[in-house]
């Protein structure tokens, strides 16, 4: 276990991406502006994706372009093929994040992709980024599950990261899309891969569909995870999981593992600050618990009648 | 880690007793109706305590008396006092479950007694019910940390449960009582009980209050902790901690272990069916995310347009 973590803000892009109402390009950047001193290892800022797709994200460029970057926080977008290659390049994003599904059903509805189908597009999308000084990581979805299939095999997941790998990918995001994933399959799949792909830089990202966002969190970091995906206020979700919580929240992610004396180098009380302001932004409540109970060393005043 | 839990379903008590409107003696007896068969160990029917502290329970007779007993289900209930002991007594109540408070100033404002003032007044309602075919247990408020003082030391915690084992008490339950607790801190503190008072049975009581409850369910679970509280629909708070969530959610927890194939005895189903009227019953929605998201086990049809 490390005594330091690594949080990559995901709620700009895995956010926003399902919010009914368009978030406007102004507020995405005040947003991630307000973010980026805070002290994440990166920021999700957006995805390179088809704006038939994802309406929500069509602002890509304007965002990843009119955005500070801090120094020491790498900006990440979403990619979801060759095109999206070519224009996070052209804006100087830091980070590109490749996605395709570890399930064949849901790379189909997702992606239009199978897994074979992604992972030779991959081979294509890393060699446009040939010579750019960009980091490539793989979200893989459904890592953990997938809502039309069920189980996806483990074996299946190791041998995707493999294959990621010899394609050039240096980083690969195990994904719990839909949020099926348990603290016992989290700890027994991660510590698989990291002992497998010790070169390979290795995410989590959790959703708390179940309720189990922090347990599973807590699992991956007891064998070994290092960084995670979160998104402010618990936002974001998945369109095949209607109903449900969304991404891991990051302020009660950090709020975790800072009391755990676990350091994440995010300022947690500027990141409340942030917070509370989210659900003005979005228009609605956001899952957060942190933000409304305040952290554990919350203190309240002895009862006057005790005095 | 064992392949089995046991849960105590406290709902009925840790969860009505703060609800705005009473909840009526005839529903609070039905639900408990409705759990009995569902594969508890035991169930938290009620608390005898004064009407005037907490007017919500005022019925505990009448529920303690009017449900009926499935065989292999304890029936628990909440006891402050003398006068609680007789009174659960005479109701033929199968365990009686002490409460004090692990800092002293919790236990002013909840109770009016310090520490060495609760374990002084155990030593008179142990007695009381000597000869009695009664189970006692003392619950340990805040032994996680206090929402008025901060810390509480572990060494205080387990000092509280030697002196509790001297004066007869047969189980503890180490409550996080405002959900101050971490993982880290779970895992150290039970650990280290369950080494030092192997003979005491063990239970943790986990409020979710900053969303850290399965994650500390969890680690509580791997270093050998088999016996937890939990509320369904995760009612229950503290007046203490306003604006928070509640108890642990047993529907949740259920299917955390269950997923992680812990055997929990309890039927997650039917569970599942009770837990959705919840809201119906205590007019409010409630904080369980498995009852709005199904299990991890559910499937969805493939969307039309892909086939």
């Amino acid at each position: 276990m490390s005594a330091r973590v690594f949080i990559n803000e995901v709620a700009p892009r895995d956010g926003f991406q399902i919010e009914r109402d368009f978030v406007p390009t102004a507020a995405k950047i005040a947003l991630i502006d307000d973010l980026s001193p805070l002290g994440f290892a990166k920021i999700e800022a957006t995805s390179f994706t088809s704006p038939k797709a994802i309406p929500n994200l069509a602002d890509a460029a304007e965002v990843m372009t009119g955005i500070q970057r801090q120094p020491g926080v790498d900006y990440v977008a979403l990619i979801p093929n060759e095109k999206g290659v070519e224009r996070a390049l052209a804006c100087g994003t830091d980070e590109l994040n490749f996605v395709m599904s570890a399930s064949d059903s849901h790379g189909r509805a997702n992606l239009r992709m199978t897994a074979n189908q992604s992972l030779e597009r991959f081979e294509h999308m890393v060699a446009l980024a040939d010579g750019h000084n960009v980091f490539i990581n793989a979200s893989i979805s459904t890592a953990f599950g997938c809502p039309f299939e069920g189980e996806v095999r483990p074996e299946r997941v190791l041998e995707i990261v493999a294959r990621a790998q010899a394609r050039g990918i240096q980083g690969v995001t195990l994904c719990d899309t839909t949020g099926m994933a348990n603290p016992r399959q989290v700890a027994s799949l991660c510590a698989e891969a990291l002992s497998r792909y010790p070169d390979m830089a290795l995410t989590l990202h959790l959703h708390n569909t179940r309720g189990m966002g922090l347990a599973n969190a807590f699992a991956g970091y007891e064998v070994g995870v290092m960084r995670f995906d979160a998104a402010l206020g618990g936002l974001g979700g998945c369109p095949f999981a209607p109903g449900a919580s969304g991404n891991v929240c990051t302020e009660d992610l950090v709020h975790m593992f800072e009391q755990m004396g676990v350091h994440t180098g995010v300022d947690l009380e500027r990141l409340l600050g942030v917070a509370e302001q989210l659900p003005t932004l979005v228009g609605h409540d956001v899952p957060g618990q942190v933000v409304k109970a305040g952290t554990s060393q919350r203190r309240y005043p002895l009862p006057d009648a005790i005095g």
